[in-house]
């Protein structure tokens, strides 16, 4: 555990926050896009924060390791989306959990279920609290007594890493950067980089099924998984750890994505790789978004399984500071700890100059075994330094949020087009205008997963409705037009009225039901995924 | 439909069981083999088998598209395990479904669920009827008042091809080559050969997660599904067509395994693939079987995913008619729709000679599009020849079966040595001696997937105690080293007591329960994973 105190209302950590003059600079960039004038409002501080007492209290057997102390209970309140972002830097802890769990072994969340199960208590599992769809926020409906956050930074080790098989077992609680500096002196990385993957945790990244940072193959947590160990309120689930098998629905494939309705997820068995010592990296231009599609798609039905093959359209390049001369550009890349990549890289800008892409710069091949230097680690500082921005807009009046799909590539353009329509409109009745950009993330043989970023002036006090109307219109937008409520942001609270028209009606009622076998209580997590009352 | 008959009692197409001078050069070889002399006994035929009558029948509004016929009950009975062929050839069908329906559509499914739910009548989908697995079996405990074999041969149509996304809607009833030969218009292929391509069908792939042939990546139907459609007594479970979701746990994954216990799959959105047009191949021996154990490790951790990497023991080779010059052959393929593959090769075979393979003849890289020609096309044929091999061993007297299993590399070595020292002494115990071969049918990053075929002198009215004891002893050498009881093959209810222990608890309560939720009254393929009476 870190001495390094996280921001009780922003992203991160509170030191890593933009200071004043870099808020200046980020107000006058995105004043520039927005054609209006922004200035940093005054940040807020946690003395001012006034929470309700709790419902209920830590009893004395788990009071060693838990705590209901104000900046605890604050700092438990939310995961880190707009919304999240926007209640906190107002002071508004009122959904407050009503005391924190901070579990030293398998044997407290034991007791903590028990007692939490008899009592009444919700228990809601807390990883790096990075959620953006209010998955960890205490709205459980009116049913329980009281709330606990399940806190497991206590869980953060690397309890084996068996090298013939490249794996290692690691306990849930670990973040990113934790779990790969235990992993380093072996040589090997479970190579998952979400954007979150600084405070995120394994077992979060489980419970919401996370996607990681590259564009083909092995990048989902789905597949990176060879057991996951799991305590419900009925016992101890606990997968055989296996590269593959065919005995039945798989097991960790019910835990993947249960956003913590099921039990608590304390630890599981991952696949490693050697780090990767051949890199090879180009960008590439299109005068047209869509020649970058076909690109895309063309990379992806190739066989030749790109490490990145991100496509941002001008606006969303422009957002990251990069200058395109053309509507788009791909970030490609390929690594490999074990060959070289020229043929793959040669193959791939054949395919890119097909469908109209220009590599000016030619492609970059580079054989090391860091990760320090270069565009790419450039890059990964810009990605994982957005979530700051976010939060620092928040302070200068700007609504700015992200939101991801997957859909087919028969069906993007139709509902790009959809979102385009239904977002862009939505921000000019509630705030006059706004922008929207446009990336790939990932891409698989039958489809993209498109992420859009969208930028408005916020109306101070407005923030939360303005948001909520934007949302809805993208989402409705989204499932018109067949894709995903989300690629990898998971359903939390936020998303659930949506999950509802895209899940299959019996798999909803099967899974119920699968809760209240092993969650009969119903304490665990009400009011993700399923309405709190919905049982 | 095609007009050939299929066998009632050996693999496959009547037709094609072997000849009278084929089985004649079979028991010369396996005697050969075994150290004892075989020959050909009298085969059975269809007109002696006697059949209880039915305990119920089909009611009017069914009629038009069922049978109780004793040729469509026998044909129904069982799947085609040594032990289904055994009794098969006794002419013991006592445990035949009561009448066979064969509806044309989905609203015909939903017309006999209802009936069946009403009646008390358990239901069994049927696809190629090549479980050996006890699957499509009618064992279904004394609680239903009669056993319907739902089978789905009608529904076999690609129904909507997509280029784009290179997606097909597919219905479930479809075989391998009837699919296939639809697909071939398109350019495309779902590229999906498990060993009963000939036979078996979509849907029977979904319910028992089939592993297909290819050594990595895409080659598990789970991989090459975007979504199921399956009709449980509860209503329509229809995933939406993505390529990929983070919403939830997948509601495809628990239809994957549920091998009819949650309701009939009726048709899939597939991925699908270009044909292959550039091929590499090699044969790599190796002096000791360990080393081609560490070459597949190497292979299957380098990034370079060969669509081949069958490891063969030196038995295994000869049992299909290969002579090794060594204790172990890779059979080690690339290919590709994309682009030319010696690169690939090449590094391949460092890696192989490396590990202190020799390839003598050196690697064959071709350009083609057919599938048609060399030692793949030759393998393939052997490969889908095998079972009709199994059924006519059973006419010459010897018993003959395989098992597979999946583990991770670091305990392959001891799970290897347990499994040969139960089997052996299980077969020397039961039969006085036996021979055992193995291969790799699969190679993942962590670990491989273990196949072995047992043979030995068969006890004539003994055969199903000898193998019982001797799939005892394999299924718990494996469950104690750390294997899973199937990789391909599915729990159906010869590997139910076996998957009991594996699977985690908890797990088996929420699947029970989330049976419960879609079948109430508990008439979809009781027995299969769970025992009958296990709700």
């Amino acid at each position: 555990m870190s001495d390094r105190e996280r921001s009780f209302w922003a992203w991160g950590w509170a030191d890593a926050f933009p200071d004043e003059s870099a808020r200046q600079a980020l107000a006058m960039q995105v004043g520039a896009l927005l054609g209006r004038s922004f200035s940093p409002r005054p940040l807020p501080s946690l003395e001012s924060v006034r929470l309700a007492a709790p419902r209920v209290l830590p009893p004395e057997a788990l009071a060693p390791f838990s705590s209901a102390e104000a900046e605890d209970r604050i700092l438990h309140t939310y995961g880190k989306s707009y919304r999240d972002v926007v209640r906190a830097y107002r002071g508004d802890f009122s959904v407050a959990p009503d005391w924190v769990c901070y579990p030293r072994s398998e044997e407290d969340i034991e007791r903590l279920l028990a007692h939490c199960a008899a009592e009444g208590v919700a228990v809601i599992p807390f990883g790096g609290g990075t959620s953006v769809v209010g998955g960890v926020e205490a709205a459980v409906g009116d049913g329980p007594r009281g709330v606990v956050s399940l806190d497991l930074r206590r869980l953060d080790r690397v309890l084996e890493v068996e090298p013939v098989s490249r794996s290692a077992r690691i306990q849930a609680g670990a973040t990113g950067p934790v779990l790969e500096e235990q992993l380093a002196p072996h040589g090997l990385t479970l190579r998952h980089f979400p954007q979150s993957f600084e405070f995120s945790t394994l077992g979060g990244w489980i419970a919401t099924r996370a996607g990681g940072h590259f564009a083909t193959l092995y990048t989902h947590i789905d597949d990176l998984v060879s057991s996951v160990r799991m305590i419900t309120p009925a016992g101890v689930w606990a997968s055989r750890r296996l590269p593959a098998s065919g005995a039945g629905p798989s097991p960790d494939r019910l835990a993947l994505g249960s956003e913590g309705i099921l039990g608590v997820i304390t630890e599981a068995w991952v696949r490693l790789q050697a780090r990767p010592r051949y890199r090879a990296s180009a960008s590439v231009t299109f005068a047209h978004f869509k020649d970058g599609v076909r690109a895309c798609r063309m990379l992806a039905q190739s066989g030749l399984y790109p490490s990145n093959c991100r496509l941002l359209d001008k606006t969303d390049a422009l957002l990251g500071g990069v200058f395109v001369d053309g509507e788009a550009v791909l970030l490609l890349a390929f690594e490999s700890a074990d060959h070289p990549l020229g043929p793959s890289m040669d193959r791939a800008l054949a395919l890119t100059a097909e469908a109209g892409g220009v590599c000016p710069e030619g492609p970059v091949l580079r054989e090391d075994r860091g990760d320090g230097a270069g565009a790419q680690a450039t890059y990964k500082k810009s990605f994982f330094r957005a979530p700051y921005l976010q939060s620092a807009l928040v302070s200068l009046g700007v609504l700015a949020d992200t939101f991801e799909t997957a859909c087919t590539w028969d069906r993007f353009e139709e509902l790009d087009g959809a979102v385009h329509d239904a977002v862009l409109s939505a921000m000019q009745r509630a705030l006059g205008g706004g922008v929207l950009a446009r990336r790939f993330t990932h891409v698989y043989p039958d489809g993209p997963a498109p992420y859009y970023t969208f930028l408005a002036p916020a109306r101070e006090g407005h923030e939360l409705e303005a948001w909520a109307a934007i949302k809805d219109a993208a989402s409705r937008a989204i499932l018109a037009s067949g894709g995903t409520i989300t690629h990898h942001h998971a359903v939390g609270r936020v998303h659930r009225p949506y999950w509802q028209s895209e899940r299959p009606e019996p798999f909803a009622a099967a899974l119920r039901a699968a809760k209240r076998a092993v969650d009969p209580a119903g304490i665990m997590n009400p009011g993700a995924l399923f309405e709190p009352d919905e049982r």
